[in-house]
């Protein structure tokens, strides 16, 4: 029943996301094998690769095609939200002129290689020049997609979709108001004993604990695999290879283990994607907080329960028999600190949102013009100081520890905080519609939780927008309710404080 | 003082070179880490950019350039040069229709998969509709190439320029009848002592020693890597990132220790190609038989001779304790058996160019129509009967050995047996210039003759042809002499024979 446009669209479309998808394995290989020598002819191919993907998203032949499916498709139909996303992708694309689009893959290819200089001398100096040239290009870029938003606007919505900043200011707002007090109030509490999380971890029990409970969330290391990189990521090449990368410290099992089970998360999200879809402009993951919630969902929300613990403990003990006797009690507040920390990656769940605070602040007034590459720094260490009372004493661990911007990846940090909101929404409704889940998680069952965000969630790939999806998968817009009160409850208890905000019910 | 003609050209070579690097990529992937699930999206994915591979090269733009170019080339010139392997390439393709392109690189990538499992359980049926189907999409192509010459001479033309087989089969011929003799006598005498190369030896010890042989050799591996695979491969992404993989038996060194001096001196080669012609037509190696010729050089002339033992036996002591005590001379031998056997890839130095004879008689024959596919194990086994006096006991050791026909490879076999005769006949021009080398091998030291052949072939490229390049080196044409010196030099010294046949001199 399909038309000859559609053929063509879908078809021109396949080559699209081949070439999006070897461009993938091409930036896997770069992060986690690729010889130091290689990093110049790499950034060349993905240029290259990148130019291609513009001519073929670009071509008349495509835009001919959209057009009459878009006058074809009826209201509300899958072709309409083929259509959809189809044109988001065309018109950001015809856009900006090939040679802005080659010459940002190739900026962001230095950019990264720089980045890791810089990271590793703790030398912001050395990635000044690329970085002022990443975002000049960017600027750029966006002033050519649309020249009557604001630049961070139209750089937002490459990742997620209708966010902008009026909407989120308030947002972040409400979430410092409440999440400062909190954590300041922790603060002057006794610590919690984080002892029961560390100790000595070989890397190799680490890795093989990591892989264990990924597997049993579900991940399909059939369909894909885990790498050491300096910064963990996923990767779907599509949706039987997804790549998953993790990094470890030896003396705190926290860093691996939430690590892997946030970028397993994220892959069974990718691996989950439709099958009947795939290749066709609603077959990818809808936004990049609808992708951050389900990583953070199996992250914190499952990784962090008691009930998880009660499940995984003698599965830990087997591979660090030093921990023999710990007990689920004892544990679970070192997994509930609510504590100010330099590195995002490392953040406390409480903590978390207050680094993303800072970078979308950072990030909006660099692209409002009212701070400058050089600045960047100073700003950084000021705002930590500001919001967490603490700066760091090098680089490293301020201003050069996130890849992103080396990537050219402005826009991107706010769906991480959106991420954490949606978990907690999706994981109330899951527990509305399936009941308690507890009882499955003592006992090593995560498929009615995998299972229910495969149908709500995974299977939708971009049909619905990422507002739709919100609304259909819990019942309600996205609110901050759920997460706050998530993070009320648990921070109170791990710091045993007298008098919790009223909270909505009990949590994990 | 380039035109804007050669501009062209160049830019869009530059662009067909990164496709084909970002290919290789993804091959490489697939060999080595990608999870099994993945093969089908990475067919896809390599069907994709052998098709965008295929418009690039068929462009009328380039076609265009071409023509200016040639136009205006000097005879004699660089310029000369590029356009006569442009020329080569864009023939080969624009005669060949982008469908046909697609369905080649997607049937060979099933080939791939279905091969591995057809090996794995050692039935050939397994791998015969797969391979049925690569066989008639490379006669089509080669029909569609050249109508003219025989199937089998348009397929060898694109690995070794210029080979025919009528050329190639006397002298096959020639090395059967003065191997064969050598090959049945030695196998009449006393089994050389192999017990020396047999023992207890860790794969992590033999990566690391060879790993340090391959650094020593001169291999960079900041411009590369050493991973493990089932069959061992060299793949050049660019002369900064040069892939390399290894495989290894416990219980012999020589597998892993050879083949990684083997794909090591391929990899030298692809390092030391020239980069003032990277990117363009000529920067690349020039035929598949001057690559064999740099890693058999490396694997056997350097590798197997007392000199270069001599340094590296405190070495390999090191890395294998319990083989203290060894003595080069008690070695030697277990280097140089002569012995009929079923794998080629294990085969040693004198039965090496059998193995390749009944492939490339198998593989003539077959596209002659003489055997058609399902005959392909028993006139396999009846060569090796016929040729070795042995017959394989399963397909796997049999006809399923070589990962080349599911790449739809034919016509590569008979480039190892070139190899092997230029190997020999570069090692002794490098001798009369250099003087005698085993003075520097036995320090280990092997830059002159690196050097000496990063002068004469790899920082050559494509400049010359095969030919031209073996005259210009070795100063005579292409000759069989060295390579059958040689052997009847080793094979009567490591059998003890008391009629050696005549040599042409001393040799190690």
């Amino acid at each position: 029943m399909t038309t000859p446009h559609e053929e063509t669209l879908f078809s021109l479309w396949r080559e699209l996301v081949d070439v999006s998808s070897a461009s993938a394995v091409l930036e896997w290989d770069q992060e986690t094998y690729m010889p130091s020598k290689g990093q110049e002819g790499r950034g060349r191919a993905l240029s290259t690769l990148a130019g291609i993907r513009h001519r073929l998203v670009t071509a008349p032949e495509l835009s001919d095609a959209l057009s009459a499916c878009e006058e074809k498709a009826e209201p509300g139909s899958d072709l309409e939200a083929q259509c959809r996303e189809a044109r988001r992708t065309v018109d950001r694309a015809s856009r900006v002129s090939e040679d802005l689009a080659k010459a940002l893959a190739e900026a962001t290819s230095q950019g990264l290689a720089s980045w890791q200089k810089a990271r590793a001398g703790s030398d912001f100096s050395v990635f000044e020049e690329s970085l002022g040239r990443i975002i000049e290009l960017r600027r750029e870029q966006a002033e050519a997609i649309d020249s009557s938003r604001s630049t961070y606007d139209v750089l937002m919505d490459e990742f997620e979709p209708g966010a902008t900043e009026s909407a989120l200011a308030p947002v972040f707002e409400n979430l410092c108001e409440q999440l400062s007090p909190l954590i300041l109030e922790a603060a002057k509490s006794r610590p919690v004993d984080e002892a029961p999380a560390m100790g000595d971890f070989p890397v190799a029990e680490q890795k093989a604990f990591g892989l264990f409970v990924a597997e049993q969330m579900g991940f399909d290391f059939q369909a894909g695999r885990l790498d050491a990189t300096t910064h963990p990521f996923c990767s779907g090449f599509h949706s039987n290879d997804v790549r998953i990368t993790w990094r470890h410290l030896e003396g705190d099992f926290r860093s691996a283990l939430y690590g892997i089970m946030h970028e397993a998360g994220h892959g069974l999200y990718e691996q989950g994607l439709p099958s009947k879809w795939a290749g066709t402009p609603i077959g990818g993951a809808v936004s990049l907080g609808i992708h951050e919630s389900q990583s953070r969902l199996w992250e914190n929300l499952v990784g962090r329960s008691r009930s998880f613990w009660k499940w995984a403990l003698p599965h830990f003990v087997k591979h660090f028999p030093a921990k023999d006797g710990l007990t689920v009690d004892q544990l679970w507040p070192a997994l509930h600190t609510a504590r100010p920390s330099l590195i995002r990656v490392e953040a406390d769940e409480a903590t978390y949102n207050l680094h993303i605070a800072i970078r979308f602040d950072i990030e909006r007034r660099l692209f409002a013009g009212e701070i400058s590459v050089p600045d960047l720094p100073e700003a950084w260490d000021n705002a930590y100081e500001k919001y967490l009372g603490i700066r760091a004493e090098n680089a490293s661990d301020g201003v050069l520890q996130d890849i992103h911007w080396s990537m050219g990846a402005f826009g991107y940090f706010p769906t991480y905080s959106l991420g954490n909101l949606i978990a907690c929404q999706l994981f109330d409704a899951a527990e509305n519609e399936l009941g308690d889940l507890d009882e499955a998680f003592a006992v090593g069952e995560f498929a009615p939780l995998r299972d229910w965000l495969g149908e709500k969630v995974h299977s939708q790939g971009s049909r619905w927008n990422a507002s739709e999806l919100v609304q259909k998968a819990t019942g309600q817009p996205l609110t901050a309710g759920p997460f706050l009160a998530y993070i009320r409850d648990v921070s109170s208890e791990a710091y045993g404080l007298e008098n919790p905000a009223p909270s909505s019910g009990s949590r994990r």
